[in-house]
């Protein structure tokens, strides 16, 4: 993450990762603060193993994009509407429409969750175990709604 | 894709992940014409052993939103501004804003062929031939990058 | 609607139907956490005897769209500024915006009072018991703004 | 509809009915400049015997939430993107954004043939006939979309 | 004003005018809870010997074109960001992009005072009195402007 | 106006002042590159007869508040959306978004044959024969409706 | 700055300027309520031995492009989000887009101390001294940033 | 600049820089595909005698502000409506939404003339040869708004 303004934002990615079982290390790196520590950390992930890479950053947000383009590693976009943001419209714009070649896997604005059960996807595509968890996952969120839902037909059957 | 009029944008995907040489298939899932379709699609497709699935829309874009509901795979949404967009903002939003618990890989609007590279650096996560494959590709556009530059410069200098 | 905390705003759906002696039900349909749920649902209210669909449902709001593209009943979306919708525009673009074929009867922001009255009207199209309800609760809303002005009139005469 | 530059638009909604074989008129009434014809017209419709009203406008567009504040019956906004509008957004949130106790049933930005299918779908609520129409105009939207995407598909294997 | 929540924002309007000891009359128009009052009330303002009226409104607000369409008077229109509004751009652009022949004057949003100097503006054209008036409030504010800058600048030479 | 480019749009107001017997004069103040001209444009209107002031800028558009600022007179703004302009947005924004004690009557964006109507409405609220000139010219936008209505309903008839 | 209700956002501005010990004068100048005063600063800034001009305001911020247009000085311009701007919209954008030949060196909303930045960064551009200044002040904001990603990753190594 | 395709935008900065009589070199740094490039740049520019660097990018922007990240020099940033724009706000907000520390004097959108004369007005701030070119194109600018005023007002006294 860019910032440590961005942390209660980021530590959801970490904490979903960290329920289903995922490996993940969590830091700052500010594209515009440490743009070395930024080349050094992104040029090299791969090499130390790492497979995913979630970046989230906020206003004239290019650590996601920057690390995209550095890295031959899917890197997931987190943008986030912190205090110096317009409404997150600058995150939001400033991760998603990167040019031709260089991707980014956008999420939604302050959605650090998902960017961590869309890393868990991505290793799930191979990982059989994983994808059990991602599945087991899904189905908890139908059961969550069931109970919301039968309480609330139930209140009104009373 | 959900339309047949989103093919000049979505065969981008196809033609880059054809150049990668990973294999792919394409075709027309309407979320709101044919929803029964998408659903068996969305449902199995994890089943026959599809690793990720790039779903594109305009406007309304349920697409790939219901898909990412659906399945436990990594869905990447490509925004397409369609004739019945407005300027794109509806497909944007409407693919990129998903509740926790779904995520879905948005990319730039009308930005297939980033879709597809996304796909690539996904699968790149466990096949050390597709990583190969996207560090050249990525050093392929360093290349077109220079000779561009060096045209400019010898231009100028003349 | 899409979630138990659009409750607040949906309950006003509810509350003005049930003041016009309209009978109704209320319960949570999950388009991305419970698509099955949403496909059943859909696809067999017309055939329990409903008549009007009222969807809400906030961000990437797919509901009203795909309950929709599943029902041949009128559908009236409601977008919902929920603290995940970006100032609300999500919301509405993603209701509102749908391709054609497959209308959804957009009403405004946070709009579940007037998703209600729109309800009651569509009955009112064959029943003229309701028309004459809608008549006179237009009556009354004149009414309370006459009791208004006359009195700052009042006070501005003193 | 405000205008007759709307006729090229709104004329979807006519055709749509047609096909459905519903009685439709059509006719202009401009908000702002017949404001006393738009009285008549709104103050009698449903003596008359209408069941629904469209009525489609651009720029600061007043006809359908001025119809929908004079008459019982409901009615359907149709947002158009004429010359004077800003990318529709003023159309846009001129019709949808109606006050509590005046709903206007806004579709998409020159979704006038989606206005035409709603306004079959309210009479469908309590016409057999009317509903059966709607479940086959549906299917043949399926159909439509099976025929792309088995072109697509045998284009791709072969 | 259109609802009485309109209140604290269109007082600013009756507060400049009597400061500038312009005759003013305040109500409340409902233009759709009280579309017949409007009427009444456009169509006759010029004949009781009003000069300009203000119009203020939020969300879908119509009130100001439709007087502007009922009247041959300047009106003036003061688009509200009442609680019902997405940050004030509905009100801006209901109000503001009135078709041609029907203008209304838009003042920034909430600029219910700004409205009252523009009609006092209005009436100075003709009346050297009212004309002295405006000069002097003008000079009011250069002055208070004075005052603050000098003490500014005296802190920061201490 | 701020510029030559802007003639096509602002002429419009010219030629219905013109039609409607009101003396005129055109000319071009640049803000930004004759600031001058402006100010002694500005300080001067009132001194010699005029007595409404139009003025139509696009992109950052300052003419009009500048015109405002310097000028007792009432002053209407026309946005115009000019080739530098984001879709009219700037031109719009820094026209009406004035701040208290200085309004600028803003019409919508290239309204200006609005602001060329307002102005004689202005003239109007003193001036009789304005008034009625006002009051035919309105009646003039009823009539053209009429004959295309009427055409319409004729042809569907048939 | 244009108001003194912009002093606790430009006040930073002048801050960052003491502590690179570069002098700096803080004063109020009104665009729209002493447009006079705004002329003879803008003037004769240069003359004076002024360098840089740093114009802060919100709304329809016309400040810093008319000094712009009345100085030879580069002028930077910072956007307020004021309580009378729509999000910082119209503050950015009348301030941004400038028409070609006047340009405003326009920073982010509110960012004042990036103006005090960029002002010393100009003066750098021939003075070796500021230049150390701006290099040193950019290995601290390195620093800081090192500091918070230590405690960070120390945290999760225990 | 990012890309070739920047040329048409960016020659117009070159152009106005070599009719200043200031020394410029142009040429293509794109901060996504060729990093490695962009950090060289930017680290040594001011230690090759640059004093001022104009960066234009369209889309999601990076080049400006990750140029100002790692240069003490000024940074002039030229937001582009490339093709892969959304209608410029992307480019504008990514450019111009710049952290605290690390500031990008943006212009407007396409902007690049303007560019040019605000890098020259930053040599002027310490070269009098420059301050009075600066001077004599303003005068100009003024020179040719006067022939064209003088022009249309000609043409109407006819």
């Amino acid at each position: 993450m860019g910032s440590d303004s961005d942390l209660p934002v980021m530590k959801q990615a970490e904490d979903v990762l960290k329920e289903l079982e995922i490996p993940v290390e969590l830091t700052i790196i500010s594209a515009h603060r440490t743009p070395d520590r930024m080349f050094d950390f992104a040029k090299n992930a791969h090499k130390r193993g790492i497979q995913v890479i979630i970046a989230g950053a906020g206003g004239a947000a290019h650590l996601p994009g920057m690390v995209a383009s550095l890295s031959p590693l899917p890197v997931i976009g987190v943008p986030i509407k912190s205090s110096n943001s317009i409404d997150g419209w600058d995150s939001i714009l400033s991760i998603l429409q990167m040019p031709n070649g260089v991707p980014v896997a956008t999420v939604a604005l302050n959605g650090a969750k998902n960017a961590g059960i869309l890393a868990a996807q991505i290793l799930g595509t191979t990982d059989p175990l994983v994808l059990e968890k991602i599945i087991s996952y899904k189905k908890s969120l139908a059961d969550k709604v069931k109970e919301k839902y039968e309480r609330i037909e139930k209140e009104r059957k009373q």
